[in-house]
């Protein structure tokens, strides 16, 4: 089952690019929280197509409709469901019926998986069109979570062969300047760094990866669980299901593997009363739980696999090996437009790990 | 909810450490196959202590009971329970009560989110002694799969700052060679290299942690599905209930940072009249879809927080500064245990996707 | 969590009486089959209301608009998702606000459940409005199961004190003929008496209830499971969340107390090289499995709640005893647009057993 | 899947009549709970045959071993497991393997459902046996639930042709006395006609049918939820996977179809500042949700199908038809027995929608 979320909070996900429209539906959301659409779209308008030279200037109607679950601005504890119309989808740009697969697209697994019959338009259901209504989603949830202090900031931390600082170091933040910057760093400057990179791969008809950090603050200890419910599993699910994100690590992550159990342990002390740890090479979660300290995470982001460049494929229609070319603009680096994606994602996970809690009644 | 998981494939997980049993049920493991029982137990032994003299000397009885969902040596297709007895539990290694929070253990996360009424002795449900049951699991699946045609194969791609070859590279592999290794490598004698790291921190009283990396061998493409349960979603979710996973990444993963659309993308070309990709960055899935190349991932294992050095804590009894010092032996690297717990995660989410494509009726 | 469900078939369900639309998504349903929109429409339309002077005379305009999941007419194994827009819902009908609870209605209950933020307006998300979608649900998966040789026929067996023939006696039943009637009966002539009964009631400014038989013919043996996903547990879940009904039974159902095990049992006999069972009394199931005969169930459905009489109720802005009378026309007698949703309910829950079953792979 | 239930509070059912043991894992359970096991004993020993001359005085060593989730008598919040070993299980009773399918039992059912892989000896994992873990995991939660002021009452409304009074008229139940009783019932002397009919039926080498009514006192309003998670969803659910049971109603249930809404619908009045219905004709549930009023529900049970009596059946080896004789003794009336199992899956279904609740978080 593709699209359907979630134990506690749940969603459904649908629609595809070029369909009538995309949507998503979302169930256990509380009640009587009232919604602040600005914001929501200012969300969705960072995930948007056309937001600077870097992203396709391909323009979306991507304000949401929202169908139900919603009564004079606030939210009735019964589904929301929200969907977005499809237009200005320029279709000659694929090409007629899915022939050419698309190297490191879902062309071909979809093809397997839905026995030919998937819609092939544009990605379809595959397409990062898709997280228009998670970014919608998790507008909702961020909000939720702000009213309990909860917090979220991320940031490219590396493009290409650039790297930014991390959020493991650097505590203060201004999120609202990082959520004005096209590319959102912490270090001074180095968003021009990395724009460069950008550019030069635009200019070879290529595109270029990265990775996105992102730090969850506010959260109290004992949210999750071990083992299957754990922090990093409830997360990783949800991140790993953003198209393009290839790898997922908490804390020190793959920086684990050299670091000792002295250096890596994080020591344990009180501070006006309070249990704290004095590192947090864990990143915020211990034993599948959180102990108290900020949720960090990074995502490794692949380049996005529509580019200029002719490419070695094979015809579904001949069965023989071909060449293709990709007309029509594409994003050279789509970080910039996943950052709010994977905070989206994050919002979730941690909403569902919030009510998970809340059911666990003494 | 922390011990639960599938849809199609279901599990549930229960004991402590030092209670009366643990063990596990599976739910939807197919009827008719005879159980090999000495490669169960071949399996379980290989994540068992005492190994090496990298691993602590404390021999368990992990020989499994099976309780149910099996007769006559073959599986009923109904749930399958298996216990191991809890013995040899050196409880006084532990002191009376949690009170000294062991750094890099869910002592205190697990005090909180349990309300104080959890099993603290010896890491009580969170220890990593409750994956003895998973191993048992996975190797039902294993043996399952490898009928249909599938096969696992992992090593220790790093330890500390010791690395092995990777098997993005390596194709032709001993499996029989590899299970047999204390320290299973891919590049001959790499593994005399990671034992001297492993031995340099246990004379420090310390620990060291490193990376595993696995492949799937022989999947067909259209297991999973875009979204919420990609083939990423499932296993990551899996992977990081493994207690001291804290990375998962898939195909070249983080090295996608650095890689342009041109070098990360898959081409496509024809091969005996089937479609294949001269390259697997994508590590076998495409769109959350196998795309019928080997399934490769890598998990970060950090180091085993139980050493021998004294460490900063708080006392949970005096709410006041302390410090601890662990007794008894561990484990200076768990990686060579991991290793099976890590295949069997694999085998069960991918018996899981396997299920979960067998309901996709046309 | 209201709205979601199943695991092998996912369905989400939103939408108030008087919001912007209703609607549902549909997961996990097979691809590649050609949509017959005629026949779903002509499903929607029995449910309808203004079929007949037993129902209340007010049109909808319940067209579903298909959003996505379709291609070419055809489903393309993606979620499904149709919604149909809210219109000429004449809300002055309903009065400012809850206040006045309705007897039998959700207003209370919804009240509470949602913190007084709940949508109240014609019943809002508890509205018999949102079986509309669950129809369009229905009837693709009544459509997918034709296919494989199962049909499904259901009759009014009781209204008030009139008694219709049982479909565990009448086995030639021409199901297009029944589809027809505005009260689907057995036998000749009871459908008069049945209306009498109901006209009788709507002069009384009251209604009437009665009870639905349904019978699904075609099933194989072997779907379904033992214990909590036995066929009665998956059916009756989803029967029960119809609005209005109270009781639902298997076979002899209630009429088993009187039975003595050796008329309760269906001796087993061999027919055509078939193992058969002489009699039916389990209505098709055994240990919670279709066992190949007919699985036949009842559900009793209560008289809609909303009646022209003044009825004692108190007033939630009061917080006083008060009197309501409720205007507007309402059905006299809901089970001629019941009807339609029992086999909705049925098609969803058989197709859910179908696909769980061909999970079991071996 | 047979064998798994719940999404707030977990349980996982496993074992065969004649296996090694039978068991249950309970996950989600709140820490802290004091275990009184003398209570569960006492619940389980309701259950446990050869109370009376109407159940087969088979003995059963029934007593079960907790495996998990308890420490020092306190639930720990995390996974109980518990077990109960199979003894005196007199195969002989049985035959050699299954040949002659047992009229009105699953095991022409479980034979397809298995592929002939079940374990057929005593009706394997579908016997009634499997409810004796269920009783136990029911007995915690009613102890849970008595703490948040729920209680719980049940008797044999009816046993072949001999009816007692209903708990919609009888508002003050000794519980106590109650459960003592071996047939317990409301009407002083009616146990002792339903005795005679049930010896009636022994005598005739047959048995005999029955309702028992259970009503659920002390919930408050608000639990549950519209369509498809309704109280009466989840209650089903769990009450039609008991073995025998193949009606349910709540209220009036089916006799709803002869009244009229005026008749059917509660009436709301004011009663000490809090809102009440004057009637509970809706059983305590409108619109899925509690209202506040005792929640009031019937199963229908099936007479236990194995009887003395010579029955028609067909042999499996041979394919051809057979007479069965039944050995051994069996109960002519499995109604007392099954009291406590409708309670415990009433007690459960009742905590998971507490948790539910619990989760609805603002």
């Amino acid at each position: 089952m593709s699209s359907f979320f979630g134990q506690h909070l749940r969603l459904a996900l649908f629609g595809q690019s070029h369909g009538e429209a995309i949507g998503i539906t979302m169930d256990g959301f509380p009640a009587g929280m009232t919604i602040d659409m600005e914001r929501i779209l200012a969300e969705m308008a960072r995930r948007a197509p056309g937001q600077s030279n870097l992203t396709t200037p391909r323009k979306e109607a991507d304000a949401p409709e929202i169908l139900s679950g919603v009564l004079n601005g606030r939210t009735t504890g019964q589904p929301i469901c929200a969907i977005i119309r499809n237009t200005n989808t320029r279709s000659r740009d694929y090409g007629e019926g899915v022939d050419l697969l698309r190297p490191g697209h879902a062309d071909y697994t979809g093809h397997v998986r839905y026995f030919g019959f998937e819609d092939w338009r544009g990605g379809g259901h595959f397409s990062g069109r898709l997280t228009a209504p998670i970014v919608f989603a998790g507008a909702l949830c961020s909000q939720w979570l702000e009213q309990q202090g909860v917090s979220m900031i991320s940031h490219i931390q590396q493009l290409g062969s650039v790297k930014d600082d991390s959020l493991m170091d650097t505590f203060s933040v201004d999120a609202a300047e990082l959520k004005k910057m096209h590319l959102p760093v912490l270090r001074k400057g180095i968003d021009v760094e990395m724009e460069k990179e950008a550019m030069a791969a635009l200019r070879a008809q290529d595109s270029i990866g990265g990775v996105i950090e992102c730090r969850v603050d506010g959260l109290p200890a004992g949210l999750g669980a071990p083992f299957f419910d754990s922090v990093e599993s409830v997360l990783s699910h949800l991140l790993f299901s953003v198209p393009a994100v290839k790898g997922v690590e908490f804390g020190e992550g793959f920086g684990f593997a050299e670091l000792r159990g002295s250096q890596a342990n994080d020591p344990f002390r009180m501070a006006d009363g309070k249990i704290v740890t004095t590192t947090n090479h864990s990143g915020g979660v211990q034993g599948g739980i959180t102990n108290g300290m900020p949720v960090i995470f990074r995502c490794a982001v692949r380049a996005t696999p529509s580019i200029g460049q002719t490419q070695q494929t094979v015809s579904l229609k001949s069965g023989e090996n071909a060449d293709l070319n990709i007309h029509g603009r594409h994003d050279p680096c789509i970080l910039p437009r996943a950052v709010p994606v994977i905070e989206a994602m994050a919002a979730i996970g941690v909403m569902e790990l919030w009510k998970e809690r809340q059911a666990c009644v003494r």
